[in-house]
């Protein structure tokens, strides 16, 4: 193991939830410092679980966050040169990003997440309800944010996060096996024009979690490798995806947005109700989940080449997404109860038995698909850190142990997305976490074994990668 | 238990599946004759599983049959008065029955099979591929059969079978608390006009399978409760529904007959990628498939009330089925696989660790809705008949048993469906195998809490009984 990592300051994690517990064995691993400069705020109490940690040293406190008690408690915790990790859920991450510029304060968080009550209100305009909006919302306070202020990376877990390095890395590959090898681009633009010159059309974020359980899900019951609450909230959002400039026509059910880069629409439906044919290695093909993410926008934006002002090449990206089978069958219970949770939620975890995270990026186009990720099992997560981990979990914390570590060693680049850091260096860090990260062509495309029973409506037959041919209809 | 039910004559039962299996021991507890008399083939060895009825003398052959070898392994084991009772897959009902027709047998099967590679062989019509084509065929050569022939009850399972007469005393009991109460219809026109004169719009086949089991689905691996082999050939086919005269428009993928009493459509569609809401008592509402079922065309077509020739009433039905959660995941990932079965079947038995196999008639229209049916327990099922039997084995098999008894109570009233046959008979024999049988109201409608988090395009709010609404669009 490399040598421990120091840091001077104090750090205050918000939510203890699937990615907290597990992100704190990291930081106990990795970091140099002495814990009881880590302090652990969530609403629930979840002493019992934290008590390993708690002995040695760490506070914890129960303390649901809310907009009254947001600034008085982190003026308790946590000042200039500290650290904000945010792994809550229903915490706005925009209000303590703004906080932590004004008070000096370094920021990570793995999602871009309003207050309580944002996400399935219909109350609030549907375009205000997408991930495109908080993102949009962000980008523009950043403006008037100083440049070189307190660094914050926003949305570095495992996907948003992890699987935008992943995209860098998979460029660099498909350069060398289509014979075009090249070095790293430096900047925005210059990975633009990479991806454009290899032909990339669309980019699925392609996750296949094959963890498995001989505890069955029961009815009423939502059962998930991660967050419940995380997962229902954002299956209840429009299905969102970065728009591609090969697209031939915008699909019927789609909205675009008024404000901001225009890189992404949405669909006029829950993400969770949404689905797409898409593929992993082990996995092979899938019906996925279009859930939004807010890397289906951040990368399609980042990917996009410019010639006098008009956007003349993007790739179409979103979430593929198909959750452990228990949490296939919750998400279908929770469609047919009128999207309200379930009364009982299970967080899946001793009772796995088997079965990968297949969590990867899926690159399609000319040279056919390209998928490059981690295939981490639950046994190896498990002997990495122990029986009551799962590899989602790890997955996700890893980034979250990585970003911290750029954060410090970065502390003055202001609101940063993952597209903007260094990839290597994530990557680097993150590595002993993910089990096998491999690359994987195929020929895979979603027009393959179609027409099979009847003839199917619809299909674009003369280019595989138009975004209806994805699409699961009914 | 009642006194035996004695039969002179022999018996062949075709197929020694998950219906096979559990038709035998219930012959055994009921009919008084020499178990020696009986004779099972099958195309599979099933000796092991067996052994506990060929040690008591029952002969059992390893034989597939096929068109070439039928008639001959027929001859070989009855004739004049005994009977055929027909629990496989891939031997055709039809041939079967004109045999018996010709040589004075007694015939019963669970669905009109036809051989080998029928149902997803796109050589075939699509609108042959349809049940409503295979009945059609039945009738027609009925028509040439002699009316006081040998008795044959096509398709008496649990469903199609046993569902049709729940219809009958669900429409008594919806007589009874409307403050309308009748006696028994005795001819088809009376039922027809007792159901039109009740305001029926709909009827589903609502069934949830509920048993879970701790063993989950691997990759690969199709698992169900009953036949593998049935549920995907059904499942390939058409989703095919009677067609009411209630409903405003057809939908948009659906196709109409050219032959035929015209009771039914079909979409261009599989069944099993075509989902509906519908409800059950103990499991709420659920997301079910439109699966073809024979009870779907010749309930419609029963209960039609003609004037002068035209069809001036007819309720819409279909199946909704929510097969078991393992079932759902295996339908999924067939659907992934571009419906090509899985390498791996497995049929549930010990492994299930709790629920119910609710099965039942919905009934939907002026008195709002109502639920007829049986929730036999796996718990129930095993004191009934052991630990390697489970619910849907025994709502399926009793049934049968019910329908040869008939068959030899009744042995010249040829080619029969189950609508055709006394409602009570059959219930009665019944009864004890299917744990509690209830009937229960709901103010359930398919336009329960929609709209909820996006406007929904399509829906009739003037009538909630139209079929677009129940249909799950993606
Ligand atoms: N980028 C990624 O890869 C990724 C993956 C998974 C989860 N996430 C996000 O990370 C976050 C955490 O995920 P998780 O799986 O750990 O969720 P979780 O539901 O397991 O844990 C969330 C925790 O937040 C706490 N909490 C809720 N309201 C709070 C409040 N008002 N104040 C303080 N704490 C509060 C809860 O008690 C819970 O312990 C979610 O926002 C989720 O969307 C991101
Ligand atoms: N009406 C109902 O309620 C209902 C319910 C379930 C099943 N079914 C029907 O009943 C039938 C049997 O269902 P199951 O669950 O027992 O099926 P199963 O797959 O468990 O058993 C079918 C048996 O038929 C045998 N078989 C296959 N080809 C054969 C051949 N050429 N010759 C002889 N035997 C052959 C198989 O070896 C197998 O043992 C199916 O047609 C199914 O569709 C009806």
């Amino acid at each position: 193991m490399a040598k421990k990592f120091p840091f001077a300051g104090r750090i205050l994690m918000i939510g203890y939830g699937s990615v907290g517990r597990c992100t704190m064995p990291l930081l106990e691993k990795h970091f140099d410092m002495p814990l009881n400069r880590i302090t652990v705020v969530d609403g629930d109490d979840h002493s019992a679980d934290i008590a390993r940690f708690t002995q040695k040293g760490v506070n914890y406190l129960i303390q649901p966050i809310k907009p009254d008690n947001l600034e008085a408690t982190l003026l308790k915790y946590v000042g200039k040169g500290d650290l904000i990790i945010n792994l809550s859920v229903e915490v706005s991450s925009f209000d303590i990003m703004q906080w932590c510029q004004k008070n000096g304060t370094l920021y990570i968080d793995t999602c871009i997440e309003p207050w309580a009550n944002y996400y399935d209100n219909k109350d609030i305009p549907e375009e205000e309800r997408t991930n495109y909006f908080l993102r949009h919302k962000l980008l523009e306070a950043r403006k008037s944010w100083p440049k070189d202020g307190p660094s914050a990376l926003a949305t570095h877990g495992a996907n948003p996060g992890l699987v935008s390095h992943f995209v860098k890395q998979a460029l660099l590959e498909i350069a060398k096996f289509t014979g075009k090898p090249v070095s790293a681009p430096t900047d925005r633009e210059g990975w633009a024009k990479l991806m454009q010159s290899l032909g990339v059309k669309v980019i699925h974020v392609a996750e296949h979690d094959l963890q498995v359980t001989n505890v069955p899900k029961r009815p009423g019951e939502f059962c998930n490798t991660w967050s419940i609450h995380g997962f229902v909230g954002e299956g209840a959002q429009p299905a969102e995806l970065g728009w591609g400039t090969h697209e031939k026509r915008l699909p019927a059910d789609a909205a675009e947005h008024k404000v901001g880069c225009k890189a992404g629409i949405y669909l006029r439906q829950p993400g969770c109700t949404t689905e797409v044919r898409s593929w992993t290695p082990q996995g092979g093909p899938m019906i996925s989940y279009l859930i939004t993410h807010g890397e289906s926008i951040s990368t399609a934006d980042y990917y996009t080449v410019y010639e006098n002002g008009k956007a003349v090449y993007r790739p179409t990206v979103h979430y593929a997404y198909h959750p452990c089978d228990d949490a296939v069958l919750s998400v279908r219970e929770f469609q047919a109860r009128a999207f309200e949770l379930q009364p009982k939620i299970r967080l899946l975890n001793e009772e796995i038995v088997e079965g990968i995270d297949e969590l990867g990026v899926l690159l399609m186009g000319d040279f056919g698909a390209y998928w490059y990720g981690s295939q981490l099992s639950i046994d190896e997560a498990r002997e990495l850190l122990g029986p009551d981990y799962n590899a989602t979990s790890i997955q996700i914390a890893s980034p979250v142990l990585a970003g911290a570590m750029w954060l410090i060693e970065n502390p003055n680049r202001g609101v940063v997305e993952p597209e903007e850091i260094d990839f290597t260096y994530i990557l680097d860090i993150c590595r002993p976490y993910l089990g096998p990260v491999v690359g994987v062509r195929s020929d895979w495309t979603p027009l393959q074994d179609r027409n099979k029973l009847f003839p199917e409506a619809n299909l674009d037959t003369s280019d595989p990668w138009q975004f209806e041919n994805f699409r699961i209809r009914r």
